[in-house]
């Protein structure tokens, strides 16, 4: 991988980070990121637990489709998620810090598929697999 | 559908609800229950919109869960979302109402299937169709 | 709904099944089809089973896939499918006859999403739940 | 890994492939096999390919779910699938012989989720990536 590769991928996450006010909120962090790979963290406050005292399964979905949406804008080319299947392993409670790797599995033409496997900090557990599917606009990420 | 069917939805869902964090901090209302459907709705803020000024799509897919765990629960047996997969139709920007309605698709054993359609309310027109798959714990809801 | 419109769905799908030796060598049959919806059925044949006596997971698929393609392909425009999930209800044995209902649920720009509900015709047990993807090439079917 | 581990997903995959008419008939092949591995050939006849002279998708997905079937009993224990979700990257034509290698992505308690990668042996291209969803019934394979 060319170092230029690694520099657009890094400025992209930035710059859409930066403008991401969804993902401030939610306090998820840019732990690494490289083409077609990011790595995010959450903590999950007392504000995301559900009835049940669990992380709010749509909440983990979204640090899971923020580490999609940057791995999949690593190329400096906007890119948009079409959708996203995930399956809920374990639960995660007020307290826990989660990770999610996202990685990605295939692209071809303006299509592409991204694996994210949600993590528990503490135990390296993995608490819930995502896979999203990403369309590219063809348009340099400015 | 009988009285008490239609008591037990309202209950648990109330009761569900007013424990859940995470859909009153992101401003999730119910706007009507019945067994096995759920109609909820929420405002698209100014920190729920991500790089490209859209919806972020975890939230979308969050209100859209929440539908789904309140239809889910309506029979009063404590049911938990195993998973699901949601496919994005348009983006929702600031200041949107988004609609979620779920509504039961199949039941059997401890497994059962919802589909939610998120739309926008000012136009009614789909943002996002989401499929729930749950699993029944068989223990009350209390 | 037009006339013309009934005839573009009921021709494409002629078309299109006419062509197709895979839906024909399952045995595939064609009981209705309406712009955006068609029925197919297909018969449980014993090289059809898996190890645990039950219609394989995958050519239980195929039907639902067949009635997915025609759907979609009622407009008269060349659609392919991009994916589809599928979950499984119940079991099929070998001698059922299993019917699949293919509906549109959504269709935005050259994006469509159907739902495939296939049922066990002797008892209208519902035994799978499908939901396909599609993608429109912009050109007639010819 | 232990040699018995290696032995019992040998002998799982002998035994359900022994008894799978529609994998026989379909022409699969097992190629490899391990503890929560399968790897199957499948070579597309004539008789596979639809309307648009590609193969089939559901037959696609039912090599994909003939492995996952294969990778998800290699521990003795008679589980099924419960589903699974399928994205179509190529076309694979009539002569083409495809593969389909199955990995554990994950396993906790009854549920496991497997990750199938379909690719033309030929070229080695990615045709479809699979997701299968599985169940143990907790009985020995027998």
């Amino acid at each position: 991988m060319s170092d230029d590769a690694e520099k657009v991928a890094r400025s992209s996450a930035e710059l859409m980070l930066s403008r991401d006010a969804a993902s401030a909120a939610l306090g998820v962090r840019l732990e690494d990121v490289a083409p077609g790979r990011a790595t995010l963290t959450m903590r999950v406050r007392d504000d995301m637990v559900n009835g049940y005292g669990l992380c709010h399964g749509g909440l983990m979905a979204s640090l899971a489709d923020s580490a999609f949406a940057v791995a999949c804008n690593t190329y400096g080319v906007v890119t948009v998620a079409a959708g996203f299947d995930i399956t809920f392993v374990e639960s995660g409670r007020a307290g826990d810090v989660l990770r999610a790797q996202a990685v990605e599995r295939v692209r071809r033409g303006r299509s592409g598929l991204y694996d994210v496997t949600v993590t528990r900090v503490a135990d390296d557990v993995v608490v819930a697999e995502f896979r999203g599917r990403s369309r590219s606009l063809g348009k340099p990420i400015t």
